[in-house]
């Protein structure tokens, strides 16, 4: 069988401020600039997840879009949309909220939950002139 | 001389809460729902200025974009760019911060500052799915 | 207080037949071209909903634009949807099923339906090369 | 019988330079910045075209959106697609090649051509961060 | 020589059933929900043709993206466009209509046709928010 | 440490005409069509720069994207924007203007100015119909 990536995308809004606490505020501000506003800033945030796999004989889908966005609203948006990822998301308390953490954190919450087919790529766009990707490398 | 409308699309990031604080925690829960967390969320906020004006013989243009362009980010953008709608933004600190009020506000700003032409109409996009738009009126 | 006009955007899935019953298949062919086919094609259509009104000073908003959402998905999205325009849609049976007598039967159904603020303006997409707008004159 | 405006959405690709040649060299270069590079630069342009009229009732439109694509097509964009505005268009001879003055331009070619319906609104993107529009005022 | 990957756009309106029938209708019901809907419905349909080659010292090409662009309309778009995917399509009679199997379908028509270069990926959105995407394997 | 792959979005204009000078002109205009005009034309281009690494502990970044963008700003947009590729990009004198000739030498010149992190792809559209990717091989 033929082996096809489908892809769903998902949109949540989020506030966030890149920050290190292990650095003074000096240092943050320098690394960071901007990004580092005590009072957060925020995003629209889209999120393409796509999953690999052979078709299905019986649906002809690798996997039914309908359920994979569901499970993908359970497990992330329900958990981030219109949230701080500083204060309110627990997976990421312990790492720098960058999109590059964010989207790993993604990836280990979304890949044993993804079936059938198996997770093959996140792509997280923080602006329409930024995105980050992740395979699971 | 023809009057044509010409339009500037800037853009940035910002938190806001939508909250009345002459309301209770729960009115303000109940009307505003996840758009009221006590922990912000955020925005890639989309605006498109509009100036009307003649064009002027000398230059071919209604006014200069690039010169739009700076007032609108010296004005607008520099102030509200990766803040704080609720705390960081002065002229925000007495209304409710929706995009109906922050476009109005940003018009109270704009309209004695764009020149030559008049400010015709600003476009506020909040997220792609939902946008105000403002004409002075 | 400021009026200000607010737009929330939909999107729905539909099959349709550019067809007028009146007419012999041949004239209809000549008229309507390829969106003559008469076992159908189909679009990917966007509706921008926009309603105008003054600012409430409680809420500041002209309308809330998630109870906009919700009317526009009761009346419009959940008829039409995954749907035949000719065949599945009670109110375009006596009509030619095109982007105009669409806008026009929306506008119909949904300016008694909003409140507050008064329906403005519907804008269709049937591509991303084609629109029509409709203001209710 | 309702009003409806419609549109159809055209794009080309074009050379300019913005350039006033009753100006000296030190003046355009300090009115125009880089968009008077005597070497040109170019853009993709989208151009949509908006009529206005009542809806046929023999077909449905208002007037049929590939006939007024065929004349756009034959009027406008055979003349500019792929070309230099200043050195291969008759019509842009005499003025600055501006925005403001292309769409004007536009107008006065489109406006008779156009039926059924009328012509009622122009707008010209030049890059994704700046448009022009015009209606025949 | 670089290799270099090139990719055209193009785009076709078509409308399709989500349909197996080797199971009875309540399956189908179940399995494919309203996308299952007897009387059809339709999508704007956005196809991704990369070919991947060297650059050819003559043209600096891999190959000529509106040669491809006239392979892909007679091959695919021509087929498909204002079309019925379930009755009017030939190669997609046996299988059911979904985005997995008409990607495959169509990277079996292109593959052998396609010139200079080597079919490198389809992608092929349904909508704004999923596509598919194959590569050959 | 996971290997993410972060990407940043710039744009520039562009004229161009694609020509071979080694060719007679009606060889050119046979190869090339209207793309060989020779009062030149141009393009809104998009690119898209990638860079793959590990993900630093201390920032939470594989590289800072905003010292990414002034790195591709003084190395490619600087030179290109509002420019000719023919006569004013001297990278660019001594092959076709083509998208795929662009787009490797920005790799020649990109690639050992990204750090931290490996420059992984160049992604470069032309329009927003066609676009080449060139990962360095």
């Amino acid at each position: 069988m033929p082996r096809v990536t489908v892809t769903r995308r998902l949109r949540f809004n989020a506030a966030h401020r890149v920050h290190n606490p292990a650095l003074s505020d000096a240092e943050n501000a320098k690394l960071f600039g901007k990004c580092n506003n005590p009072n957060w800033h925020g995003h629209n945030y889209t999120l393409d997840v796509s999953v690999e796999g052979d078709i299905d004989e019986k649906t002809g889908y690798v996997c039914d879009l309908s359920k994979l966005k569901t499970i993908v609203e359970k497990e992330i948006v329900d958990v981030v949309d219109h949230k701080n990822f500083n204060l309110d998301v627990p997976f990421m308390r312990e790492v720098i909220q960058t999109s590059e953490n964010i989207v790993t954190a993604f990836w280990k919450i979304l890949a044993p939950k993804v079936k059938p087919g198996k997770l093959a790529r996140l792509v997280l766009w923080e602006t329409e002139n930024n995105y980050v990707e992740y395979t699971g490398r």
